[in-house]
């Protein structure tokens, strides 16, 4: 019985954007200029809860993954997107953890 | 300011076919034929968990809602579509709350 | 086979839960005084998100529902406490909903 | 403005737990003797939802953080005892990654 799985590097592309977001989340809370974060972090929430049942839909090995991965990268590309247009480092390291889990969910579908 | 959600009526249709996709899939795991259950258990799995995010994007006025429900849809649709060759209670009671999520999301999309 | 829960009530009212804090949490980031609201949406994210889970393990009558619901009881009242320091509509009906599933989670233990 | 996570160790035992209760979970439904492994594809269930809240909750720096890893062990040690129990290899490395992922809570705690 094998106890890897095929999903793995997509798994953890997924993993580590959902703490990218979850981490910018946090810091654009303690910005002095939360307010002009408020899209952010509520695309950080979105991204990080579709990452995470990626994730997990993949690690059951479930017949709709590449549904939830092809959506998953959708949300990627949009949080992506609004974290490039801030400085702080939190918001430029989520947009390239999530440009990266965007090209895992597009690799895992082909 | 209006506490109240414009989609309420979707986020119970979700929130009720997550609660019937959770009943199913123990119950399934009660059977004694639990390995003709083992698809219906998967995507109980699977349903519950687009259910449950969908619900909470659309509580948070999420960008990103219609994009949730139209997968919760498809997703409700093949849990529904395999429930329904079971006999068992359970899973007629989910193959029903399926459909009636499937429906609340497409109207929402609307 | 019985389909229904002997949770239902505390679902239900983790699910309203769920709902006034995602509510709550949109809202916040809508405010004006956005960063006086930093730990309301903190707080509002960590009781979505163990209401959810409990609301989940409840329906699948997991042997874990006690520890889950006893946890919840306990970030329900964080989170009360936090908003009912805010005068905003929102922010008391989510205070409001947050005490009430705190005692349905309590009386579900017992 | 540092990136870091303090609980970036934990993080990554709880990302790891939730894989190997999700792959034993998908594997425990591809067993012939599915029935026996009821109560083991129930606490991948529980084990896998709150590892995955535990290292959401610890990534955005929340205050309950604490409270969700302390109860992550508890899940964690009842589905390692349980896993234990078979000779499946996906149930030997799913009780490992649980065991592991407990002390990583119980350390962080500390």
């Amino acid at each position: 019985m094998n106890t890897a799985n095929q999903y793995q590097d997509c798994i953890d592309a997924c993993n580590a954007c959902a703490v990218a977001c979850n981490t910018c989340f946090a810091q654009c809370l303690q910005e002095t200029d939360v307010q002009m974060m408020a899209r952010c972090i509520a695309l950080d929430a979105d991204c990080a809860a579709i990452c995470t049942l990626a994730a997990n839909a993949m690690a059951r090995n479930s017949e709709m993954a590449k549904h939830f991965c092809r959506l998953c990268s959708e949300v990627c590309l949009a949080c992506a997107h609004e974290c490039e247009q801030h400085h702080h480092a939190h918001c430029q390291a989520c947009a390239k953890a999530c440009k990266k889990c965007a090209q895992a969910c597009l690799d895992m579908l082909n």
